[in-house]
């Protein structure tokens, strides 16, 4: 039997999946973390255990594989990384893992993806271009983001203590982490790191979607950032006004929160451009970006 | 002969001054860095060996030490540090290195001084209490700081690259740090510490003072949020519209750019509230507040 992996790896595990050539997954190993910006040898590992055990255990041909790998952007060893993976098949693609996103949550047609968990990026693909819009990082932007919505929270709470004027939104704030002032929230916030920080996007789009303005304005502001890297994408990918473009929302903030979707969704439609969304598939592995490459 | 001492801490080096009772400066010692949320012990070697040395180099009697110390606010040991100072003269104050420019720049009068190196900050005093603006940390705002200027100048960049619309001053940046693209640009940023970021600032302020209207925009809006804090600030003195209260700039970004004062001044005249600048004394060390410190 002919088959294909697709590897998803991530800050946290690598998933490598084989698929039968019509995409039905045939067995999924699970080994930890490959970032390459953070550690590469650790990545070079954990994709390299993944693969060799998938391999072991799946009778049949491997016709190709596809690695996402974060960090692969700017990595200076590609091939180097390629060579010491050292496999038996021919046929291994590196890809960015934001470029793994696009092909699955698109199946390797045009269109866009939108990408918000603790960053955010829009990225897009047509006529076999790819392009992105944000995706700066969390001190350059990463609009409407899990890490943006926090920032602009923690943001509020200072801008209110200059201002003199607490809102029940910042005192909410304060009461949820169980601190006392806006001294102890700013020296917390410090030394979090960007995920913790990520963390308080739930609350801050509990409190919009119960209601409070404050929140609502915070979550406004932050959606409108996205939406326009999500319009800047769409005039780099060079459609006509009239086109009807796709587009994929994925990350964490996205897939879980149908209030924030919602308001990403007014300030797309702001700019009067017609979309299509894509349904969410939060079960459905990035991986399977292997099979569509595959069949492309 | 009575004098007194001050002590200037910082990130660079410690200064510390002998001035007889009239403000004359008599001796100065100057040692390494001190930065109690940096390197506690360190900063303790640094003021302690600085005090000492000027205590057994000076005749006379000294009367009281004020040492302004970056870190303090938050720092939990400060009775500790002052015993293991452990040094003959009963009197001395350990304040925070805001408050030590407070009272040297304002002479211990009321008023706000502005502070913008590579973060910025607020800080006033009226009626013996003292309040601040801003001095939200690189991550939360820091707005018209050297790091500030240069962290708009760096998202214009990549705003540029989303918009794809290079303007002169984007590709002026990009050409000033001998790099290619926006996506060198950002592997070099993340890598940058907030001092390093800061340095691009004055790159920024000479293409505005030569007429880069993108460079303009940049200043404009950077200082626009630094007068905003200092109008906050002047509401926290609770003086009434109609006093002229007095306001003093420092730090290295405004005291070294006579350009970059100016458009501040304006930003904050918009306000229409009356203010008295006065005279810009980088070669006064912020020590000299021991002075006016002692004669309160």
């Amino acid at each position: 039997m002919d088959y294909v992996i697709g590897v998803d790896c991530g800050g946290t595990n690598t998933t490598a999946i084989a698929y039968n050539l019509d995409g039905t997954p045939i067995k999924t190993t699970v080994t930890g973390p490959a970032n390459l910006m953070v550690d590469d040898s650790r990545a070079l590992n954990n994709v390299r255990n993944a693969l060799r055990k998938l391999l072991a255990s799946v009778d049949g041909t491997c016709q190709a594989i596809t690695v996402g790998l974060a960090g692969l952007r700017a990595y200076q060893f590609k091939e180097r990384f390629r060579q010491q993976l050292n496999l038996p098949t021919e046929n291994i693609q590196l890809i960015n893992d934001a470029q793994l996103a696009l092909i699955a949550k698109l199946h390797g047609q045009d269109g866009l993806v939108v990408i918000a968990g603790t960053g955010a990026i829009v990225i897009g693909t047509a006529d076999q271009r790819q392009f992105s819009a944000g995706g700066w990082g969390h001190l350059l932007g990463d609009e409407g983001s899990g890490y943006h919505l926090s920032l602009l929270a923690v943001q509020q709470v200072t801008m209110e203590a200059d201002d003199r004027q607490a809102t029940a939104f910042g005192q909410a704030l304060l009461a949820h982490l169980n601190l006392r002032s806006v001294f102890e929230l700013i020296d917390h916030f410090y030394q979090w790191d960007k995920a913790r920080v990520a963390k308080l996007a739930p609350f801050v789009l509990a409190q919009a979607e119960a209601g409070d303005p404050t929140a609502i304005g915070i979550v406004k502001k932050s959606a409108q950032g996205l939406a326009t890297k999500i319009i800047q994408a769409r005039r780099k990918g060079d459609w006509s006004d009239t086109d009807t473009v796709k587009i994929a929302v994925t990350g964490s903030v996205l897939e879980k929160n149908t209030y924030y979707r919602d308001i990403l969704k007014q300030a797309v439609m702001a700019a009067g451009l017609p979309f299509t969304y894509l349904p969410i598939t939060p079960t459905v592995s990035n991986a399977i970006a292997a099979v569509y490459d595959y069949q492309d």
